[in-house]
């Protein structure tokens, strides 16, 4: 078995003890990629785990400052093998080089891990609250390793050995078990050789990040559920996080989950008589984008039926049809979406374009638009909320004002929602109506604007209600809010000043560290504020 | 069945639809209370549930001011009728009505109720993040009906219809389904009666609290998994805690647990050598405070075996012996707390002072030591972390520094955890050695102090790792921390300003209210701003 590739456990690539093995696919040609991957056994995964909670304690002596050079190494090695992570990830999810993988991905995750960097050395996002009358101090510091599931559709910004989440993860201050996502394991692989390679250069515990391909389904769940083990972010499908939420839950252990989310577009009857043919264009391309392929494309799109209505679903099926369709992530993603349409359909709707496999290319499916109206979703609106990953979206027409209210009533927790209205106010009574419906569904509300495209602001909500995630009060993108995922709140009560943390002392630890003393946020020194 | 005590559902107080019934009984003279209160059968609970959803409608549309105004005013009406409240809680509880009744609980209650309105007021809370280049604008809301179940040690500063969770829970802008705590149905029924009172004299929506007295488990379970449900607040028993967390979890509904801790008190060499008359004092008397029945009581005391520290164990062998037993909650917690100690020995301790029912009143146990060495405790950490809830301790004497290391390292998650050193630092090096260790197993590290006494400062944690709470990052005392158990986060992307909740909108909403404004905290409005 000397043929399969490494794992990464505390700080040394190393044969893997397993002997099952996997390998990954090009999915633009079909053909199965000559490396072979193993699925680690638990002996294995529990060593990972040991190297990580060993690696948490020697975290807990380095400084903020080491924690960001780290990160902003780690960012700089990306950027000088880019071309080589870009090949790599092109090969294995068919994503387009440029300008997907090169211009747009691979940018925003060296961004990520240099915000990463900031918000370490910042140190504001552990919210310092100090209370000086009764020398009560508090703030969030690291929750232990964290072990990180990425999904298949972004092998760089959401890759668990460098995506958000890591960066997340490591700004907090623990060190990744990362557990590659089997799609693209090539890639993953090269992101912690830089990772380990960043560690050594900056003088971090070498445990910082071990990397497996794969568990056994039993193993994931108690790798998550495991004593050691502080929390974990998962990102994929539904009923894999939901298996391993159950584990994580039942040990007290911490989990965020971005599971499935149709990302509800509605657009009221004043739009399409003011801008029909723009709304066309944002729709489409919004829809199509990557192929569909993002946790925030719009999957369902709700109007009310009338004669504008029909005219720009006519005219959207036609830009559908006439749109090339894209490669999918692989054979899996094909065969799902073609799955979802099945269950669409079953559940009551009707394929009005598309909706069958391309054959252009080994993974692709047509651009697929399926349609009800509104009664038939009030009759079985858990069928008709399947997520049909890809480039398909779900139209529901409602017959008035009344049943687009039920119809949202009924929707599940998603991480968007976004409302299209008139510009001059001619549908506020309508958005007033459905708006405290919306608001309470996803996490994100937006105003004449597509979902797609997640920026990574400190005031974005990559998040949502169950079961878009797993707990409505946090985010998995936006620097330094996602952190706090991945802490815990430890207060100091009548502490000698010496052995508080540096944020919690007296002077402020940075000169820039935002924190709340005596109910007003400042930078200040303690002995300045008395 | 006419003679039941009613349930308070939809802002009415009426029959319960339940056929069983259950009585408290005053543990002082052991007598059963007259007044029968009924078990809610699940129609009952699934209307509560429902009014419970609509006011969570209509709150959406209050202000954060009638929202303060009706926390106050409620506070206004529990102080006009202490008197009434003191009697009721003594009779159902034993606890004195000085000071602890009249004097601590009760302040401390009506605090946290205006402390909960000054929070809403101040809309500071929700953590207005604002990034105004992106228009992108996110902040914490209220999640939805909250569930709240009580403790029995606490009648008023955690009961159910007006203690912590519950002033969180309404700051935050939800409504609450109070159960009861069957020890003291009587006094919550009091708060209810107020609670609607206010209400109405505020305007607020009646269904703002809704109260039963108590369900079967499996209604329980059903109760906080419903889908109309936000969130539960848990303070409790682990048995019942962690079934409700299974239930609440499956669902994807978030639960914040307050189970059992035993609050570690570690007393370093130095001390006993420079302070051993006054840490005698200070340990017996927040021991047998309360007779013990505090969450954070301390319920284990780790030293190093030498002279000193066996002449300090015989002097509190000797305090505890000759302190009055104090009388107990009721003859399930002396029932349970005899149990506590079977099982202790069960798992190696030695009962060295007390361990009898005192006899002296009916629900009274005598102060009781246990003890083990390190050697054994190291044999059965798990059996010998059970706790003992009531004037009880168990006192471990560890070989020297390694083994104290060793100790604490296999210590479960507890709520606080206490180090007592010497003051001219001859104990920093064990301090140091100690520190990494136990400061991960608590949420609340105290130095040369007790843990009881749990502040209600915007500084504290009442919180910690599992199985202390369900999750190490949330608090349940400290306004306006607490409130975040019970918010989700919502994100405006490109929302119309005059559309934005008003903590979004340029203008600061009160000309006070803390936000963040690409990345400063501030009170300003953003016009001033930019």
């Amino acid at each position: 078995m000397s043929s399969l590739e490494p794992v990464l456990i505390a700080g040394k690539w190393r044969q893997s003890t397993g002997e099952e093995f996997f390998q990954s696919a090009n999915p633009q040609i079909g053909e199965t990629l000559p490396e072979k991957y193993p699925v680690s056994p638990w002996s294995e995964i529990e060593e990972a785990i040991e190297a990580a909670a060993e690696a948490y304690q020697q975290l807990r002596r380095v400084s903020p400052e080491r924690i960001a050079a780290f990160l902003d190494k780690f960012a700089d090695r990306i950027e000088a093998r880019r071309e080589e992570f870009v090949q790599w990830a092109n090969s294995e999810t068919a994503l387009p080089c440029e300008p997907r993988l090169n211009s747009v991905e691979l940018p925003r995750t060296t961004n990520q891990l240099r915000l990463g960097a900031a918000a370490a050395r910042e140190r504001s996002w552990c919210q310092p609250v100090i209370d000086t009358a009764n020398n009560l101090r508090s703030c969030y510091k690291a929750i232990g390793p964290v072990c990180v599931f990425g999904p298949n559709n972004f092998p760089f910004a959401f890759n668990s050995a460098a995506g958000g989440d890591f960066a997340s993860a490591i700004a907090a201050g623990n060190p990744v078990i990362a557990k590659a996502n089997t799609s693209h394991p090539g890639t993953t692989r090269l992101f912690a050789e830089e990772a380990l390679a960043a560690a050594e250069e900056t003088g971090m515990p070498s445990s910082i990040v071990q990397l497996i391909y794969r568990t056994s389904h039993a193993d994931g769940a108690r790798l998550v559920a495991h004593p050691l083990i502080g929390a974990t972010g998962y990102t994929g499908s539904r009923r894999a996080g939901l298996a391993l939420k159950e584990a994580a839950d039942k040990a007290g252990n911490p989990i965020y989950l971005e599971l499935s989310s149709i990302n509800p577009v509605v657009i009221l009857p004043g739009v399409l008589e003011e801008r029909a043919a723009a709304m066309v264009d944002e729709f489409v391309g919004s829809s199509l984008m990557g192929t569909g392929q993002f946790c925030t494309n719009p999957g369902l799109l709700l109007l009310i039926e009338n004669a504008q209505t029909s005219a720009f679903i006519e005219e959207i099926k036609n830009r559908f049809s006439k749109a090339p369709a894209g490669t999918l992530l692989g054979s899996g993603v094909e065969k799902s979406l073609l799955a979802g349409f099945d269950a669409l359909v079953k559940a009551g709707a009707e394929v009005i374009a598309g909706g069958n496999s391309a054959g252009e290319a080994l993974c692709s499916v047509q651009n697929t638009l399926l349609q009800v109206d509104g009664d038939q979703f009030l009759a079985n609106p858990t069928g008709l909320q399947e997520e049909a990953f890809g480039n398909a979206c779900l139209i529901v027409t409602a017959r008035d004002q009344g049943q687009m209210v039920g119809i949202l009533e009924n929707l599940e927790g998603n991480l968007t929602g976004c409302v299209y209205s008139h510009s001059d106010g001619d549908d506020d009574a309508i958005y007033n109506e459905i708006e405290p419906v919306l608001r309470q569904k996803v996490g994100r509300l937006l105003n004449d604007k597509m979902p797609t495209g997640v920026l990574v602001s400190p005031a974005m909500n990559h998040g949502g209600p169950y079961p878009a995630t797993g707990h409505p009060g946090f985010t998995a993108v936006g620097i330094p809010a996602s952190l706090f995922r991945f802490a815990a709140l430890h207060c100091y009560d009548n502490v000698r000043h010496d052995r508080l943390p540096g944020e919690l002392q007296n002077a402020n630890p940075t000169g820039n560290t935002w924190r709340s003393i005596d109910g007003e946020w400042s930078q200040k020194d303690i002995s300045q504020q008395q």
